[in-house]
């Protein structure tokens, strides 16, 4: 056993969200996703692998099956799993002139994931969560994202503070909401500069929010269902602002 | 305890294929799920809930929450699991003129969930499935439809049959594939009928499916990401060949 009980218990503490921001570091799994991080410039502290040779950066402790399946949060351990360093980066300005993302208070950790590989996909490299959304670097997030979630940087700011600096920023941009009693996304035309806001499923997008001056837009639908998962929602707005 | 051991070693077998073959029988958990299949016209064998007044259809048998809890796959069960008879029509023509929807070999349950509520959004009223896709009737894939599962018609079928079936009924019609090497979306031109063939993101598509005359399409993207999730990826095609 190369791991002691501590170690064990200090490694499943950062499946928590009060255990990552204690420790302030977060869980990478299975080698694809290490080595990502790695190539991304992540800043890996410790390795810990079944594989004597998967020993790419920072600390390495071998480990056995058995310790690995104790820490891991998959079905099927894979190999690795590597404690990662927190980088809250300070938000200075939009980078992507066309299209700025921003989330309401989505959490479910497979549409975050999902949402950031879209934007790593449209290369989008900034994205704004609204506080309550589920953290970027929850176990589930991560691994949904595919690596993604190393190279888009995720900001947290209240959605209306986010819409004053774009404004300022952009003037003449353009805030969009997508909302159900929005205009048709193939009617509508985009602003050189677009702030697209996407709320979750389960809330919907915050009143206030549209209190604020926003065009709603939505997806035109033809079918019987009431709504879409909102990652995929999220990618046909993104592909049809960026053609 | 109104569930005998048999009744729930029966209810947890229908989690598996071999069960839900075995008995005909498929679940649909949730008050939410099982009024949409009611609604749907699904046929409803037993209703088993919590809640004495949840008596919607078929016979109904009133559970404790700890048996709920027993036959559930949620992580917090609902007041009510229901089984539904497996009905799987027979295939005789494509009915959507516009867009023919054919997945290849998706076996993850939460994508074929997405996708058939996509399908639902854009009232698209058919999918096949290649054999090797997960089944329709999963209880994970019922639950991430969130109710498309009750309104879609899912077939299963070879995919050179169905590209030969659509070609047989629409000669003008344009067999789609969605490919890193397509052309890009914003690109294409589609024909009055369309067929959609899309690959699981683990096995992309059977090359066999290339030999047959299809055009390749993409997404285009900007960043660096590998891919997109096969959902999010559908539903981009989906809403740019239907604008």
């Amino acid at each position: 056993m190369s791991l002691s009980k501590n170690e064990i218990k200090d490694l499943r503490f950062l499946q928590s969200k009060r255990g990552r921001e204690d420790q302030g570091l977060y869980l990478v799994e299975g080698p694809k996703l290490i080595e990502e991080a790695v190539k991304s410039g992540a800043k890996i502290q410790t390795i810990y692998s079944t594989d004597e040779s998967f020993n790419l950066k920072g600390d390495f402790k071998l480990i056995s099956n058995k310790e690995l399946s104790q820490v891991s949060l998959l079905k099927t351990p894979n190999k690795a799993i590597a404690t990662v360093l927190m980088n809250q980066p300070e938000f200075s300005k939009f980078q992507d002139k066309k299209l700025a993302l921003v989330l309401d208070r989505i959490n479910d950790p497979g549409n975050l994931g999902t949402i950031l590989r879209i934007a790593d996909w449209f290369g989008i490299s900034q994205i704004i969560c609204s506080p309550g959304s589920v953290e970027h670097t929850n176990p589930k997030v991560v691994q949904a994202s595919m690596g993604a979630v190393f190279r888009v940087k995720v900001y947290q700011m209240e959605i209306n503070e986010a819409v004053e600096q774009f404004k300022s920023q952009f003037p003449d941009g353009n805030v969009l909401v997508a909302d159900m009693a929005g205009e048709s996304i193939h009617e509508s035309s985009y602003a050189d500069h677009a702030m697209l806001i996407m709320g979750s499923e389960s809330h919907g997008i915050d009143p206030s929010i549209l209190d604020l001056q926003v065009n709603r837009i939505h997806i035109p639908g033809y079918g019987r269902a009431e709504s879409l998962n909102v990652g995929v929602a999220t990618g046909i707005i993104c592909s049809s602002i960026l053609r």
